[in-house]
């Protein structure tokens, strides 16, 4: 089956404290649809101005990635700028220009309206739920977001929340949505707002699945891979969540028994995309070496 | 076999946003010694004042712990007070009385001295080299450290690093100690000073184990027990250590096969740490609510 992902394309220029890269493709629909696109066919749903490089669209291609719902209009292609610090973990946003973005509407071509899995990457709520209204009766949905929309959309988002199976959000969001600095205590908040599925997305520290089942709840706490070196950590949580709903649209059995290994899967492609700027090693990789670390999580968690 | 321990025995006076408790007993020798009991009997090695508790003797006691290794000398007990911010991760001393602790020499009882598995918990480094260089032929000898020795005692710390199997440190500090902001390259300096093993403590995100073997290095990454309430993490890391040397003395085979559950039965028995102010909730523990929680930890990094 194909996963629908909606989300921001755009260029990225990125500086760490080694290196500075001007314009590399990027965006959350980006890093989360070639993430996908290791364990099934993916549809896109974007925009991008006149501007923007082919060479960035041939890249798209020979991820098979479907771009019949990719706009192509008159303007600039969204572009961020940021800048890491030394941990590569805190970054600050340099600018943004949001280009086409500004008045972007998603049309759905009518081929995407019937998929089964739908992502909604890392967006406005509003156009999330655009997306979402055009779809007809997709089998598994999950949002992600950013602190932007908690801080400027909020009411929208948390009307998505009520449409969504899964929420996808890093822990200082959580943090921030909830008001609880517990983990746990979040977790619980989180799923009053709608969602069974809470995932919450810890960077080097892996991620937290909590499934909410009736009065049960039950956790699953996926690793990050280890890495020797982060050279730019860009769109990881993209690739997290992208990889995991490639893989859960293509496994039998119940999303509840698939989703674990689905967050391992994403912890390997997350690994990847850290490792190279924009997409550079997240292209390179195999369903071979994929599998090599998904076998080393395993060790690794082992006792 | 039975675990000898020495450490810090204090009164520790703990302040955070919800309450205030004075004097409560505390050290990281009593924190570790009482958490290994539960795995193995306990040889503990410090020193306190004469208006030490007769109830915090008494809890020892209870434990089983051997006291003969604990000074009772004129003065006062170690005295530490601290006060946790609102996320009870940050905290900060207010105050430090050393007391008996100024002129502590410990002097090993001769039935201590041919104990197999020796913890030196966290307090000075000379105090740990003197420890050491009191036993006979120690089969495994781990040491915990704090960020104070790195600042005021770093070449004792790191000759001390050249006897002992394994080293026990917290993420911060094992920055601070390598100058490495990422944690694996921060373990590959930590075996160049001279462990085999290497355990980086991470808090709410677990703690990850590091084995040299040879060319090769293998990793674990030891879940934290996740808590709805932390109430007083004071001890939680020495509690970790001490659980598991107490477990490791006990299990059968080879330390590198036995150190991965270790570090679970050593998260289990943190987590009851955090979830009371000094030992209470600690001293609490039965062997079947820990069996219960290593269980937890089993299904929660399955996939």
């Amino acid at each position: 089956m194909s996963v629908l992902i909606v989300g921001s394309t755009a260029l990225d220029s990125i500086k760490t404290p080694k290196a500075e890269n001007p314009r590399l493709l990027g965006g959350s629909a980006s890093h989360a649809a070639v993430a996908a696109s290791f364990f099934a066919p993916v549809k896109m749903v974007g925009i991008v101005g006149k501007d923007f490089p082919k060479k960035y669209v041939q890249l798209y291609q020979r991820h098979k990635i479907d771009l019949e719902g990719l706009q192509i209009a008159d303007g600039k292609t969204f572009h961020w700028s940021g800048e890491y610090e030394i941990n590569m973990n805190n970054r600050r946003t340099l600018e943004t220009e949001l280009g086409v973005f500004e008045t972007f509407s998603p049309k759905l071509p009518e081929s995407y309206r019937s998929a089964d899995f739908v992502l909604l990457a890392n967006i406005a709520p509003s156009l999330q739920h655009h997306v979402l209204d055009q779809m007809r009766r997709p089998k598994f949905v999950v949002a992600d977001t950013m602190d932007l929309w908690l801080n400027i959309a909020l009411a929208d988002l948390i009307k998505l929340l009520k449409r969504v199976d899964g929420f996808v959000l890093n822990d200082s969001e959580a943090r921030q949505l909830t008001q609880e600095d517990n983990l746990m205590a979040a977790l619980k908040k989180l799923h009053k707002l709608g969602p069974k599925f809470v995932i919450i997305k810890k960077g080097e520290h892996g991620a937290t699945l909590s499934i909410r089942n009736g009065a049960k709840t039950e956790f699953f706490m996926s690793p990050a891979y280890p890495l020797n070196r982060v050279v730019d950590p860009t769109g990881a949580g993209d690739s997290f969540v992208g990889a995991m709903m490639g893989y859960l649209s293509t496994a039998r059995g119940p999303i509840e028994q698939n989703i674990r290994r689905g967050m391992i899967y994403g912890s390997v492609v997350a690994s990847f995309c850290c490792e190279g700027f924009g997409l550079k090693m997240t292209t390179r990789v195999t369903k071979h070496t994929i599998e090599k670390r998904v076998k080393d999580l395993e060790k690794l968690v082992r006792f």
